[in-house]
């Protein structure tokens, strides 16, 4: 496997031929099995896609799929014969060697092992003829043949060299399978496999499969499992992905080809293959900082803001207009130079995010190896080599430490204040950042996530909002140290969309909210107004102690309990176009993050804005 | 039902509560069900609610939802109790006396039909003391009651008269159950009825729930059947629509409130209800027009176009800047006033379509009727009176007459050009028009045509296109006179979108596309050029006739057959940044409108503007 093929079905990704192929070329993918379809829409000839593969470092290993073959009728099986000549007479021109033949779904078709083995036999040996060879597949929805179990039977009965199995793990794993049984199949005898994921759902498998597969690691499937099964064999053939998904459908095929190729990378490392290029991801010890991106006319208010939470500018960039600013364990850099957009409302966006990494050196070569694209980075003389990697929405992710001691801290490039120390307001770090990611992104950001920096994600969930369905996962380290909301919207947002886009906010931890919030408005922080009608659903629902209630209520603290323990959470106000902050304090190891009280929130920093004159209905 | 309160749940509608209850007022409901989260993250006062809804016209029909409370033990019970009282204070200042209790979900419920009534009692006891009541409905995944049959037998055991039941179609239907049971039930212990379609999926229900309802007429269930036999109890309390749709969530709330109004209008009709403002909808007879608006750099290609597929110019408006253009009984016209979208490829679209209309009056009263939003309109003196109203899409339609007799015929405001007839290349007719439907409209698109122009839609199907997935409906009249396709795409679509966006055509009528086609070609027509990989592929399947097989590639014609008969199909290039023609002829009684080559011809399409020059990949 460590030299094994990466190859892509065309089909996962969006375009014309000629846009895929050049994505995947791009990626570093070794070949692509070509989706029938994509050729025949295709205005280049075989020869001249033989060639383009060649040129772009690619090689055809399967031509895919071919359909309803097998268990029919004589006057049919003439027809389904000439049918693949003439694609044989394709596959010769592509310099393919290999066809998928997928159990058929035919109501031609008859449930006869002996008829079905005796015509697949004929196939073999009119490909073998030239030089080629047939994959045979069970879909999870086929007629009679559905499961591998049974396409190894009729395999097997047919016996031809020419013949032998296409794995896939999507219509194995979706019917609830057993992979184990694949470690008696000789690894000879397996052509071809193809790897796909899917998130747990209840649904006509087929629609699943064509709407909701997932590279591996986006979904809940054992792909670890199944494929040391398949290693197991002796299996030295590629290792393809053939994903069927809404979103990749339509997305930028750039991007999603990374994704891909990041995902198999992924694989083939929780299957302890050997990689050169790959380091374990370095222990990570809580966030080093988060950096806000601010305009002119945001950076007033957020740095009024931070002041009025509780936070002391302690630290001048030696070179750059950024401040440093902390309260606890809680680090916040206030980059007064660029703004992702800006407006009346003016531009605010979180625009880095640091993670205290164990070895930062080590974190940055396994970012590379799994192919985070580096940013460009200016330094100053004797400023701290700092390296950061794009993650999919854009946001800058550093691996750094922050000890005052340490030589390499990012501290060493910020002059001190010497500005008293603020007491504070009782926030003593963060507890996690949420990140609202781009619609195409949402499954490629948690792979990113778990990938480059070491974050495991937990599944998603949904959540009406007031403005459409929202969807979210939390994704962590080991320990808990670094937290990470990625929330996105389940349909693409369209012309009416009076909520935030991409609301971004940094969510910082206390062990008393009450008394920080009481702190807070004390000192003017700009804490979001909950409405009355929240505290009296609250009581209605937890019969709260009526101080606890009515201290809630005053500070507009927002409140939910699980099995664990409670949470209790208050915002700001929105601190330019998409940015605020959040104070949480957990207890008894509630594990959420208050997800039941996000609409509320929506609605409120809705009000806000409107109140502001900052947008209407669009 | 003549005179039953319509009424829409909030929860059908996207943005806060104050956004949802003008939509619902604008588009003419007589109340609403206040969904308790809309309450909770609204900053009124529940008293302040009532007042709003006071000056809107609007009355609040119900409370909703309570969840979990019966056949719990006694402390949960305790609990419930309180939290129900809780929910009566702000019932009473709300001014609304029905709740809705749905079947319980909790671990904490047992099994005992004797306990969840003798607690309903309890309920609706302490709900009557204060002038309310409960209405009780079973959730289709209700842990232990989830069909109506089994809530009706727990109200009856209850028997109390604050304590009837609330009646979903959504959870009735969704089930498979039979509706025909309802008719024993005495109308005066139902006391709600929530009225829900879905398209049929094989999925959880709550899921299917959740994210696809529809409203009614747009999905697959039977509404009139169960509508019918609620009315048969005589039930006389509210209409009411409670709709959780993914795409509604997130869309401008105001066209979905009269979409929704508009689902109801159509049921009463269907059940033969009278009401003052219908009017059948008049028989149709064909496409009297399409009209196409063409800015200055599309408008001359047009009429090249036009010229080249043997259309003549026939006519000229008396008054504005649009030319007939004739051929066969195919007229369009071409409007080089106005287009939506210009730039360098010009922009272009199928601005109006015409209808003949048996009675142009009576259509016009139906469509208003229909709440279909009437278009202003500048006539000339002694110009015929033209009225037309304006589809979800923005297009304009028109219900008119041509006969060149008929003095009311929309013919008599052109001037005759006089020059001389082209014979024609043998386009007979309008085949249909294809319309693609913005992302927000496509259920809604089918039902206005429904409801307005008359025209019964099929049910969607879906095919993988280059750039993502689209789904398809075709919609006719009864004859099948005036056929109408609704294209749209399955994810709305994001920046990587090179593809076609909202394209549109003409589909023209041929009894000999082959003739047709080479007609066309020797006229210099922009035929769509379709590539070879496409006819290889066509041979394989098919098996045609040698020369059959060599015309439809050099003609660039596509081909599909089904167990009726064959279409064969070609396309022009786009005419401008969106529009083109097809030529069409159908043989033995094809159904579909060739969709299986709709792929092949967006990639061309592609092709063609990429070799313009005119968009890359964005």
């Amino acid at each position: 496997m460590a030299d094994a093929r990466r190859v892509i079905a065309t089909v996962c990704l969006s375009g014309t031929l000629e846009d895929k192929l050049v994505a995947a070329a791009a990626a570093g993918f070794d070949g692509v099995e070509l989706f029938e379809n994509d050729l025949v829409h295709s205005a280049w000839s075989p020869a001249r896609i033989r060639r383009c593969c060649a040129e772009l470092g690619l090689d055809i290993d399967l031509y895919q799929p071919f359909r309803d073959f097998e268990a029919v009728p004589p006057d049919v099986l003439r027809a389904n014969l000439r049918r693949a000549e003439a694609k044989f007479d394709v596959m010769a021109q592509l310099g393919v060697d290999t066809m998928l033949v997928c159990s058929s779904v035919s109501p031609d078709a008859v449930d006869d092992d002996e008829l079905a083995a005796e015509q697949l036999h004929l196939l073999a040996a009119r490909a073998a003829e030239r030089g080629m060879r047939i994959a045979y597949e069970a879909l999870a929805w086929g007629r009679f043949v559905n499961t591998y179990e049974h396409s190894w039977r009729i395999v097997r009965r047919a016996d031809h060299p020419a013949l032998g199995l296409c794995l896939d793990s999507f219509h194995v794993l979706s019917r609830g399978g057993d992979p184990s049984l694949i470690r008696t199949i000789p690894g000879e005898k397996l052509f071809f496999l193809q790897l796909a994921d899917a998130p747990k759902l209840d649904m006509d498998i087929l629609q699943w499969s064509r709407h909701h597969r997932l590279f591996p690691g986006q979904g809940a499937f054992d792909l670890r499992g199944f494929t040391d099964a398949v290693l197991s064999t002796g299996y030295a053939g590629p290792w393809s992905l053939e994903v069927f998904n809404d979103v990749f459908r339509q997305a930028d095929p750039r991007p999603a080809a990374v994704d891909a190729m990041r995902s198999l990378l992924l694989l083939e490392e929780q299957l302890g293959l050997p990689d050169a290029g790959l380091a374990p991801a370095p222990r990570l010890a809580g966030y080093a900082f988060a950096e806000l991106a601010a305009d002119e006319v945001s950076a007033p208010r957020l740095a009024a803001a931070l002041a009025a939470l509780g936070f002391s500018r302690t630290g001048q960039h030696r070179s750059k207009p950024v401040e440093l600013w902390e309260q606890g364990d809680a680090r916040v850099l206030l980059n007064r130079s660029t703004a992702d957009e800006s407006g009346a409302e003016g531009g605010a966006a979180i625009g880095a995010l640091a993670v205290e990494s164990a070895d930062p050196a080590r974190s940055a070569r396994r970012a590379a190896a799994m192919l985070a694209p580096t940013l460009p980075r200016t330094r100053g003389p004797e400023e701290t080599e700092l390296s950061s990697v794009a993650a999919p929405d854009g946001t800058a992710v550093f691996f750094c430490r922050t000890g005052a001691d340490d030589t390499t801290s990012w501290l060493s490039d910020f002059a001190a204040t010497g500005s008293e120390r603020d007491p504070g307001t009782g926030v003593t770090g963060v507890d996690h950042v949420a990140l609202t990611q781009p619609f195409d992104q949402f499954d490629e950001a948690a792979l990113f996530y778990r990938a480059v920096v070491g974050l495991q994600a937990r599944p998603a969930t949904e959540f009406a909002a007031p403005f459409g369905m929202v969807r979210t996962r939390t994704a962590a380290d080991e320990t808990g140290s670094v937290r990470l909301a990625l929330d996105g919207t389940l349909v693409r947002r369209g012309q009416w969309a009076p909520a935030v886009r991409h609301p971004q906010h940094i969510a910082l931890r206390t062990d008393d909210a009450v008394a920080t919030a009481r702190a807070m408005r004390e000192r003017g922080a700009p804490i979001l107004r909950i409405p009355d009608n929240y505290y009296d659903d609250l009581q209605a629902r937890f019969d709260l102690p009526p101080e606890r209630a009515a201290a809630l209520r005053e500070l507009s603290i927002l409140y939910d309990r699980d099995e664990h323990g409670e949470i209790l959470h208050l915002c700001t106000e929105l601190l330019g176009s998409r940015v605020f902050f959040e104070i949480v304090e957990r207890t008894g190891g509630y594990a959420g993050r208050g997800e039941v009280n996000a609409p509320v929130r929506m609605a409120a920093h809705r009000r806000q804005r409107l109140a502001n004159g900052g947008w209407g209905t669009v």
